[in-house]
């Protein structure tokens, strides 16, 4: 019924922290290589802006101040926010217009400069995504609500810290390998079992960073992809889901109940299986989110996240590849771009153009995207295609 | 192609300063007539929070929050924003989603509330959303950004206060008779050409109101509209436009050009023409915006939007009826609502249900809603079909 839709290019600037930028200029470095392939801004009939929080730059209604920098003054935009899901919301609400016949052409850029206030500050903004009336003020910030999943998980299925550590080792490994990265560092095992606690259990290297940076996507519409490109990435399923707005409230803490909706809900409307998927960016704002991720995708049983990591099976040359591109650990995590990073990552793996081919998984002709808003309140889960 | 989409409900708060109420008990307000008409949590598929300015409350991403309070924990949602454009750049996305079928019934609610700040603080947040690099620090709010294209109306024009003070006196005259409006009071000709200037030449009665508030429709797939309601209000055209960033950039300022842009795409996709429509709802975040909006949707020609306001052409029993429940001015402007509240108030009308007889439109079979944001940057257009 709806029109079938593709991604058909792709931009990305450097993650990290990027004192050398403004919002505006990041938004531009992403969009330029779009321009570069030809796809001009007079090809494009409106765009999304998806960044989620003003207050790292005191700027408000952002989308109308990028699309004007980048040459896009005379064409509808907006901006959508979802906390850390908000490149995929973007994503899934570009989708509609397009697929409905609003629009051919949509732009689709994420954003955000989370490194010119303190780290203090940035993290008072993101706990600002918490409940302000029963959460916020009694001290919960992100890393407390995924501490709480951690230790939950290790008490109900005996995991130890080991497994949170080797995720961790996997994800600077690939960063390492990723011009892109804002920590391209390889890191020992050790180093991530013993780094500085951040909130037990959780220590340093559990945690996903501070970044700034911007990445954007092209949509078109199936009549008109071949203008763009001979190699489209159909989006094939979208998933979305929510969960209770109080980590309290939730029947448990070693699941995400949004998340396995979405996934359901993705994987359906794809008509495919968990086992079908050939790599899968997940939302590893914590390297617990990660393991979580695992089960809630339907990639291992409950409980079993663990075996997986301890066989690599996580790895680009393994059973089910995640995060090959460093993940929100250390390629890094500015929260507006993560979900249309990883969308451009899927891009790239099926392409076969990640920068190092030990990092470039082969045969990708399904990818998965997971992104988790707040501590799961938001979830979108998208599987792409490949079309040639 | 894609699917008929359908307003099949809404519901209003009592607009005003309401320190009885926080934001999600607004929400619940403008939410509780929809459950109560039987559309209850379980018939609603994913919803849309439109919630323009974080600030004003503190509380970062609004849609997770509102969604638990209202009952929706367990379905998609995403908030958008887009200025004071953000209520209709929400039911645009909406659109979309449920007109590429992936979603059947969907909410789209709107609020804000910005009372909890002073008026000071307030004025400060919205001028935000002017250009934080050359706006902004040059002291330009929004009262001056308006008080340049009424200045430049009158040197091109030749229009004096006069006409601004007859759009002033007819807003409160249907504010007055709307139950929902913030400021339910006449005011006679000669208050609203000789209040308290704000920025000359506009003055206290040209400016619209800070308001708390919120408003909520839901939409619903072709297929589906018969479940919920035998009066359904069709969504028959959208059309979005954007305007330059900086205002100095415009060819000229006695018309928004992102407005025409939209006005126009409107029209085209619903098959119609400005003659056709029998109510409009425009953005009279100041008495020029609205003078000017005659003038970009066709209801006038260039320069002659002062003839339809002494004519009166502009009341309920006139030919264009124009916000014949206060508008911004009157009712109120609640930044998040508004787009939702014209929605809200074109269904009303369009099912002969508008709380005063006196203020009535006859037999509304096509309805417009017209919504800017910032100074032009941003506008959505929609034209509503009466489909009984």
């Amino acid at each position: 019924m709806a029109r079938r839709v593709a991604v058909v290019a792709g931009g990305h600037s450097k993650f990290g922290k990027r004192f050398d930028a403004t919002v505006r200029e990041l938004s531009a470095e992403a969009f330029k290589p779009i321009v570069d392939e030809g796809i001009t801004q007079d090809k494009i009939d409106a765009s999304i802006l998806s960044y989620a929080a003003s207050q790292f730059s005191g700027q408000g209604a952002g989308s109308a101040l990028i699309a004007d920098y980048i040459g896009l003054q005379n064409r509808p935009h907006m901006r959508v926010e979802s906390a850390c899901t908000t490149g995929t919301a973007s994503l899934r609400a570009a989708w509609g217009m397009v697929a409905a016949g609003l629009y051919d052409v949509m732009l689709v850029l994420g954003v955000e400069q989370m490194n010119r206030v303190s780290s203090a500050m940035a993290t008072e903004y993101m706990s600002q995504a918490g409940d302000m009336r029963w959460e916020y003020p009694f001290g919960i910030s992100f890393p407390a609500f995924y501490a709480l999943m951690a230790s939950r998980y290790m008490s109900e299925y005996g995991m130890t810290h080991d497994t949170l550590a080797k995720i961790a080792v996997k994800s600077h490994h690939y960063g390492a390998q990723n011009p892109k990265a804002h920590l391209p560092k390889e890191i020992t095992f050790e180093e991530a079992n013993n780094a500085v606690a951040i909130c037990s259990p959780l220590n340093l290297y559990d945690c996903s960073l501070i970044t700034d940076g911007a990445a954007a996507v092209v949509i078109a519409s199936e009549d008109r992809v071949k203008e763009f490109t001979d190699r489209p990435m159909w989006i094939k399923g979208i998933g979305a889901g929510a969960s209770e707005m109080m980590i309290q409230d939730r029947a448990s803490l070693t699941s995400i109940p949004g998340a396995k909706y979405a996934a359901n809900a993705a994987y359906k409307m794809a008509g495919v299986e968990p086992k079908d998927i050939k790599m899968a960016q997940v939302h590893d704002c914590f390297t617990i989110a990660e393991l979580i991720a695992y089960e809630d995708l339907g990639f291992a049983e409950p409980g079993k996240g663990p075996e997986l990591v301890e066989n690599k099976e996580n790895y680009h040359d393994g059973r089910i590849p995640v995060n090959c591109d460093g993940g929100l650990k250390s390629k890094g995590h500015p929260l507006g771009a993560t979900g249309v990073s990883m969308t451009y990552e899927v891009m790239k793996q099926m392409r076969g153009e990640a920068e190092n081919s030990s990092r470039q998984i082969d045969d990708v002709d399904l990818g998965l995207v997971h992104n988790v808003g707040q501590s799961g309140q938001f979830v979108n889960v998208f599987i792409f295609e490949r079309g040639w």
